[in-house]
């Protein structure tokens, strides 16, 4: 079938009737695409699914190897810099709808497929068929486009200890069970974003293993349709308030739902086991295959299209109110124009370095998109920060839709005017000001982009740990012997 | 009748009938301590008047110099350095009850209502009546313990010009013509805090104005009630979902309310107007009179408190998560424990080097107040950092209270347990934290104690200004020609 | 005799035959007052005990309890708040004769060993004698006004293990052998500051130790003097250039060598041993006689008069180049302001708050401090970075003195004036700029704020560990738990 | 002539007589480079000479286009992005030499002749003659790999005013006089590095000019040689102090040298002039000619091997004392990773998207570029303080050569031996870590990154203002004016 629309997209959602959990509320029935809390979220997405058949339609979609149909650019398997270049345009195409804030677009984990689809020789050699399991998978979600998400965190009962530690081995998920059709996975996840919108949950290898008896029973690939028996999600409150698109500009659009994920003895057949009871596969699951590297490669883009809607968010706000011309205000910008060619520079650094991987599979240079997850999550944090500079009060008595087009109206055309730019206009400037940096909605994005690959301090060890200074020490004890 | 208790409180509030714009609604029969958007703020007013009837009644209030009945200690007119500790004990003990986050509790500007009272003869120096005006209307707020608030700015349509030049000098409050009872105000002022609540509303100088007879309709302080005739208020869009307080334990509380207030021609009998087109007396307002440095105090009190609060949530989650022992935890917990003893500090030095005002007022130490309001707005950008530093992931996925309690119980008690705590309990803690750090309560909380003194910018303008170097910059001097 | 002039310090030093090796040279005839490294910084400290007899006498001494002789100040032991501020006072005026850029002048290590010795009683627990031993040492230092220095750090090989592992315990000193008389000491520390110019030096306990046979040898505190046989300081190279003090304004008289110190096989009779193999009196050391909290009362005022002399040459500057009504350099100036009012306030809270101690000694309240010692080495990274930034490229191009007042006079008076100020005064103020920002001199002070009282990593995780927060914490469980 | 060797380079320095002012000594006899202030210098600038007749001819120089001899890589005209990568690959070979320490290498200026001559037709507009003098004198620069640097700011008297305000006009160099062989210059211009080793000086247009009368003597570019009649030099005084390069590794190679320079009524003749009277050309001189892109190109090469020498550094030190385990040094090191390969990105991003200007040469993008300088003054700042973090007390103690080879040879070898490293060769490598981080000659790196391109305040409001952000801000429009 190939590329879908939005309809095809709701459509389908329309029959699944995965279980969930919200706000008081136990959802069996499926039909989520007109549930309040996910309807706007399923409408976007839908959106960026009709984007497949519009203007951007050679963009977005390319001919599908197998079926000749077109099918979504994130499943293309690149060989060349244009390829590439495609790839990223298409993420960026979709990001912008966006400006960044929705995480888990389907390019995102599909890039990862692609990738872990092409290293299929590597997973043969634990277990033939799984290489082929995988292959026949990542070419079904492919050219049905399904919507996958996936699920890595253990339970954080304490930080102290591993996952199979926790509460007795109790929590984490686990295989407790094998069977001649399959395994029997029991416990939890936490945070499966998206997943009461999506089509299917990837449940991959998340933290390190050891290579231990103990750890067997956590090391395994998997993936399930969301309505599995057995499988419940209970969902976050939402941070949408259901004021509407004009006092929720982002959240009422983009607010995209995480779920914790319990697996209550779900049955998967071997057909979509992709690793089972090996450590070592499962610690080198992202970076042998290159899928983390393509992975960043969607987020670097995505968070690009973010830091540019900052960016134009404060040139607007400066704009609005007359502010343009302090010292202070265009220092922020300079700080926000540099967040910006950074991201730039990363990412086409990325491309204009690639090489060719293991599998044949053109890859982006792996340290700048490193260097990227790296460095966004702290400047994510400033991003939120200038805005309420910018905004200061006129952040902090902003009326709601109903006000504003109703009896306030007068009073909010002359009071709430700026400098070139009338009252409504205004405040709906602001408003979308506010869901960047003060609603809920910002501060669950402040906070999911700073924890986005992990602990951030985890992360610093790990870069240390894995890029090598070694020539660039050298050259420092070659000086200090240096005689002259 | 003297300091009220909480159902004294809601009884007037009941009877008063301001003319509120909030979410669609025109509200103009009172009671609103019934309405939503209010109700939650008014029982914490409320239990904050309680107090002063408790345990706490000794710390609370003081017997009135005039009628003998106790009234509230913000009234005290200090003389002696017990005086000014019993002031901050009371702002203390009102302050802990929301952990700070309320910000115009009625001490704040009660404090400053007591030093401008004392200073009346400045105010007599303009105008006989004036000053004497003053001296009756503090009384009336003292004894029949009502609660204020204010308003400052004018409406910011373009922030490069002075506000009487603002949309052709339509814009902000001014005085538009005068009788024999009062004066007419025309125009808008931003940012009301609590007004909906409020009993009285004052009407202070705010900006800088120039000795000309442009800014002089500018110029003027005085109080109305909050329903007085022609005054209108625009109430922001509430930062409370009406989801109960498990599910937003500080917003369903403590959420102020923030509103623009309009005057259409708004008459005030001259008997509440205590300055009228004197621009000398407006500039020197707060400064001469030491009500800046008395509100300043109830301010360091209270931010104090909050100080209190992030130190103690962080210390509750890293037990209950078993983060404790990590070094980089360990570093953020020393960077609050500084900010705690800093602020302890500056009320101490400020209060232990009290010295007599002009008008015979024991007024703490401006400079140690001063940084104290220069240095807070930015520590209090760092707090909620650090909680969704804590909580991390944590943060992420909390479900709410009817799930919680209702069909998710048993996976709640299993899956978000923490180390040493049960699932819901960690949900609560979880949930404080959530309203601390990502809300858009936390949000605006963030943007409020940002601007809470104006702009940061322009405020260190003022202090390096102001700030007396000529002894330090002498010994400079006196060292660079030193000979040896 | 009491309180030395400089005079007396001097022909002291002229006594005294330490071992130093310094530059290729070893000295080992004396007079070190005279060599070129350590000339400036010996009249700077003979200045200050010049200072003792000159117009402050009442403040920096006090008469002797068994002499009856004006002794320092730094001995008295406190009873009244007075006595607090009279030793503060004491401190803060020799600080500012330095800038407090003098880290070790004698009052630091006497308000030690005056805590010590008050707590002599708990000495006497382990060992009758050694309290003995202390109080008669501190009395013979206290009447001689010896300057005593120390020295803590066990040579850092590796930073991984602890000093006894250190290449196989040869490396740190220890005790190695005792006889009849006393105890032989073998090994090295690091950075004994004006250990040249100094009379005594004491070696106390440093880093945590086990309560294990291992750890015994390398538990002991005692005292020799500099010239001990067997004892060797290698002096690190001088921050300072010969230049004079035009053009090394600070260097010149303030540079305090920093010395590498050899045990080798010194022999410590045991009058001077003050505690031997007891590791648990060295863990307890510092905190238990409260030595800590009355050193950091002295380092409090030192760096207050150290934030003060930025302020005071950063104003100088502003005004010598016109860059005052700059927004940024404001702000730059607000900056500084708050950090000298906080420390300010931290010194007054602890002298407020102050309580006597076990041993009846009234001692400053001790959080105020300890923030003050976590908190000062962060802003002491600040302080030069502002001179840079104020200074800028009228930091780059300075000539030296003989330039200045030579061939380039007329230049100089030309192209260097300033907006109001002559051209060699301009140099010389902004080569003080230089020397408290770009030089070694600078660089070396900044490194040594940084690392004053240890890792400040480490120091962050005894913070967090020691402080209490357990009623804070439970203000947020009641909160929790709060039903309304 | 053509790419001279290092004995070329001390031959023509030898003949040149520029006067000279340091330290006490008026040098008019030449010989510079065996003055103890410039040897080392020269010696590092010879040896950088030495490099294009060694392995790495082929990477810095290329066949002149009108003699055929090799030339300097620096005035490659780029036509493809090869000639970019062959340009930037001989500026990081120079720059890798002194680790990014010297930051006025003939290649940063040359970058800017070539493009300079490459416009020389627009020069031509103003005057026909101008024009070809450029193109003549950058010819003569390149055949005879001339040495040059530059002078821009005006003397800093006041910087509230402009150049020609300062001191009644009297202070900055400015055209006092015209003959018919060329012009007469009068006053002074701060800061020319390295101008006692250098061959020609370029005075070029500096501040934004005003089209004014008042502004036209200060509008001008023209080239004299160092010895010219009546230019002096006033040099500051050096940050090396004659200790050798063990003890002063970095200062004692690559001190630079910065000096004031004097125009004494300086004769220019007319080839030697490029632009006069023309505040309109001079306003656009480096932006016009995309002269700034290729300066910046070769300075984005320098600051990355100064980057890259740092985490050297960090590295070899984390080894050398055991700390690479701990989680904040791992972190330190991730954000010196993190500056590493941005600026890597920024170069490579420049690159890859160069255009052809208007004068048909390939200009690496400029925006990359404008990030890069804008953004590495700031972590320039952050890099010696890390070091500095790392190095700790073992940056205190470090003694001089002749000690650790002479009398201290013992001592040292035991007690500051590493972990896996010697004593001597440990010390060394902290002699390297103290220079790049602590002594004056890191001071002077440390300012001089900071304002190498300017205030970085003005800089950041050039960045706002030029930066195209019409785009973005409408996306934020159209996003806010979206009906869903």
């Amino acid at each position: 079938m190939g590329a879908r629309s939005g309809q095809d997209f709701i459509d389908r959602l329309a029959q699944r009737h995965p279980h969930v959990q919200i706000d008081g509320e136990t959802l069996t029935d499926g039909g989520l695409h007109r549930h309040p809390a996910f309807a706007g979220l399923a409408r976007s997405y839908a959106a960026l699914y009709d984007l497949q058949a519009g203007p951007e339609r050679d963009t977005l979609t390319f001919a599908s190897p197998s079926s000749g149909e077109r099918v979504a650019t994130s499943f293309l398997v690149p060989r060349t810099y244009e390829d590439l270049v495609k790839r990223r345009t298409a993420f960026s195409t979709w990001a912008n709808y966006s400006f960044g804030t929705l995480g888990r677009t389907g390019d995102y984990l599909n890039s990862g497929l692609m990738a872990l689809s092409e290293a299929s020789s590597w997973f043969s050699e634990s277990n033939k068929e799984f290489g082929e399991n995988l292959v026949r998978y990542v070419e079904k979600v492919r050219e049905e486009d399904l919507l996958t998400t996936h699920t890595l965190i253990p339970p954080q009962v304490n930080r102290s200890v591993a996952a199979s530690q926790q509460a007795g081995g109790t929590l984490a998920a686990r295989v407790v069970a094998e069977d001649d059709n399959g395994i029997v996975v029991r416990g939890a996840r936490m945070v499966a974003t998206i997943a009461p919108i999506a089509d299917e949950i990837l449940v991959f290898p998340s933290t390190v293993l050891r290579n231990t008896p103990e750890d067997e029973p956590y090391s395994y690939a998997f993936a399930v349709p969301l309505d599995a028996p057995g499988l419940r999600l209970i969902a976050r409150q939402p941070v949408l308030h259901g004021r509407g698109s004009f006092d929720e500009p982002l959240a009422s659009r983009f607010e995209e739902s995480d779920a914790l994920v319990i697996f209550d003895d779900v049955h998967v057949p071997y057909e979509r086991v992709f690793v089972l009871r090996d450590t070592a596969i499962c610690n080198q699951f992202y970076t042998r295959t290159s899928a983390t590297a393509h992975m960043t490669h969607q987020v670097a883009a995505r968070t690009l299209a973010k830091s540019e809607f900052y960016l134009g968010l404060l040139s607007a706000m400066a704009e609005s109110i007359g502010i343009g011309q302090f010292g202070h205000i265009q220092e922020d910008l300079a700080e926000v124009i540099n967040i910006v060619e950074i991201q730039k520079a990363l990412i086409q650094s990325a491309e204009t370095q690639a090489a060719v991987n293991d599998f044949g599979v053109l890859t982006p240079k792996w340290e700048p998109l490193n260097t990227s997850r790296n460095w966004f999550p702290k400047v994510a944090q400033r991003l939120p920060a200038i805005v309420r500079k910018f905004g200061a009060g006129g952040l902090m008595g902003l009326p709601g839709a109903e006000d504003v087009f109703g009896a306030a109206a007068d009073d909010v055309a002359t009071y709430l005017q700026g400098k070139a730019i009338d009252g409504p206009d205004r405040v709906r400037l602001f408003k979308l000001a506010f869901d960047a940096s003060i609603s809920s909605f910002a501060g669950r994005q402040t906070l999911y982009e700073n924890f986005f690959f992990g602990d951030p301090v985890r992360m610093a060890g790990a870069l240390a740990n894995s890029y090598d200074r070694t020539e660039l020490t050298q050259r420092v004890w070659d000086f200090v012997k240096r005689e002259d």
